[in-house]
């Protein structure tokens, strides 16, 4: 039999990749013989540009670069189209998960590393670069990344807003009154930029970057409007001197901000992550060559605005007639999700009430097993006069 | 296919007859044309008469006798072979279902109904009677039954302690002095009692009735003392007067003490409840006529010392080879129970945190839909190549 395990990221404990080979581990624990295809989804955030390169039959560089605290890290590129187009996420360079928790620090982190990492795909000759944002540890409306490309920011003065990673202050980014692309690199201009966003949401207000995603990356109550100044005056510039103005633009507060600036100094263009992997990887395709195709997220509920990968896998699958099961690590509401969601079925891998903390550590073995669980149903069914 | 449905009750929400209409009706929805049986697996607690009456192809009976608190209560007896043997429960007349939760008084609740059972039983002419201990409301070493039954009781001065229904109070038990069984009925000695318990507890002590069920039936911590007295007084009479030493005997603390006194006044003899319960109703012979054997309960759990319904049944179909799942409220540390206990596979209904009244509230859908997601996952595995 031919499964395709397609999972996203659990947030907050398993990547994607964690989460399909957990899957995969309980999986083989009952059925040895199966040929089992692994989909880690990423959606524009951590795990996005190994995805498509993988996919694609390409092959994946690593260039040392700044992580958001400047510090150097190892980030990947791929290269896939016979070296025509570039894969990046932001997540490689300037992701939370370059930090411990406890390091977290929204007002020096800065995606300078990514910005790095777009370089040496220009160095390389590509014409298109594909950029996965999501997960960022960044709110600074790639600012750091703008002046590794070589941008520069001034204020009301004339005054040149220095570069970000030497211990500058991400709130100061409230004083940017110009914009200066002199120094900016040539091949930009030259280069297709396709960006593919985890979220949805803009850059500015109440379901903006800062108010929505800010908490996570540490972004404190009482820092809030500093932080939403410093990214206001940022998209104004963007608006006023490169004559765009992404406010309004779905995506623009993708990655901190990055969305924007990648729109507008770069004329991304930018698509909702997830369709776009799926369409990039030919995912299509997959699902048409596999018997059973699993899902599964750490979290199904149906409040989100944003794309729900298992939702899209599972339509994906219910729209070629293919048996979908989903795998998530809490269902919230499930009986009404059971009859709303394209699935033959779905589980839980929390089967009592858990500490949050106690949750998140378990969750790969938990997962092993919900796998293992359902295989053994499965393996149960053949013997049954159904 | 023929499908067994053998479900505990879940505790604090569902009857073990409510349990297996839940499954039935979530696996109908999927499968219409399947043959099931329903096992609502009683162990001495709620629903064993009706159980064993039904399962036995025997009549149920009702008749009006006091409740816990003295107030008319219709409550079931069965009768089967032939009429040779009675069947009741505790928890009929003498239940806490009986009561609203803020109704529960265990100072004066009282095992009176219980008796008056027992004697209607002996007025059909039964040679044997059948008592499912468990669920009771009360916590008084089953005083009203035994006076229900003619039974007396004196304090060290010769008066006699009341009925205890009349507005009675159990804690007076700790002045008995003397038990007499002149006005006795006769009929009881030469009527064999076989008692189905629930739990294995003793009477007394720290894993005795007062200290582990007490608070269930309302037994407040500063009142623990007393109450232990008022059951200590009443096994050192038995002991006394009756020859009967049951303090250290498993059972004997079975519903708040009615072990006891049934095993000294009326010589019964006390057999774990699910045990009993599965050998009288031929469960063995129902598991092998299945195809596949459903079980679960409210949450599942190592830590019992108790006999736990799902796994008895888990091994009985183990021992047959018969496949068998287990769909229960809550499963703790399931992966090391799904490595240990002898199921195909095991589900939880519980697939978000909760709190606990939002799990007893929603427990009869959660079931429902559970059993309706695993009959779908084995409607869809007969599709697959496995």
């Amino acid at each position: 039999m031919k499964l395709l395990i397609a999972p996203a990221a659990f947030k907050g404990s398993l990547t994607a990749l964690q989460a399909a080979q957990a899957i995969e581990a309980g999986w083989t624990k009952v059925f040895a013989r199966h040929q089992l295809t692994l989909f880690p989804f990423a959606n524009g955030g951590e795990g996005t540009a190994a995805l498509l390169t993988q996919q694609r039959q390409g092959t994946l560089h690593h260039y040392e670069v700044r992580d958001p605290l400047g510090r150097p890290v190892q980030a990947a590129l791929g290269l896939v189209d016979n070296g025509q187009t570039a894969v990046i996420d932001v997540a490689s360079a300037s992701g939370l998960h370059c930090l411990q928790r406890e390091q977290r620090d929204p007002i020096h982190a800065s995606s300078y590393g990514t910005g790095q990492l777009i370089r040496h795909a220009l160095d390389l000759g590509v014409s298109k670069i594909i950029v996965g944002l999501g997960d960022s540890a960044t709110n600074e409306a790639g600012a750091g990344l703008f002046q590794a490309l070589g941008g520069r920011l001034f204020d009301a003065h004339g005054n040149l807003l220095g570069d970000p990673c030497q211990g500058g202050n991400m709130l100061e980014l409230a004083r940017v009154f110009h914009i200066d692309l002199s120094e900016f690199d040539p091949r930009i201009a030259k280069t297709r930029f396709e960006l593919a966003c985890d979220v949805s949401n803009p850059i500015l207000g109440a379901d903006g970057a800062t108010r929505v995603y800010g908490p996570q990356k540490g972004v404190a109550e009482d820092q809030m409007p500093a932080f939403e100044a410093a990214l206001t005056a940022v998209a104004a510039v963007l608006h006023r001197d490169l004559g765009i103005d992404v406010t309004r633009r779905a995506h623009s507060g993708a990655a901190g901000g990055i969305g924007a600036m990648l729109m507008v100094a770069c004329r991304a263009s930018a698509f909702p992550g997830a369709s776009y992997v799926m369409e990039a990887c030919g995912l299509e395709q997959k699902v048409a060559e596999a018997d059973l195709i699993l899902t599964g997220e750490g979290q199904s509920d149906q409040r989100s605005a944003q794309e729900k990968v298992p939702l899209l896998v599972l339509d994906l699958a219910r729209r070629q007639r293919k048996p979908a099961i989903m795998l998530s690590g809490a269902i919230r509401d499930a009986s009404n999700l059971m009859l709303s969601w394209p699935a033959a079925s779905m589980f839980a891998t929390l089967t009592e009430n858990k500490a949050w903390e106690d949750m998140l550590a378990s969750a790969g073995a938990d997962l092993e097993m919900c796998a293992y669980n359902l295989a053994r149903t499965l393996k149960m069914a053949r013997e049954l006069p159904l």
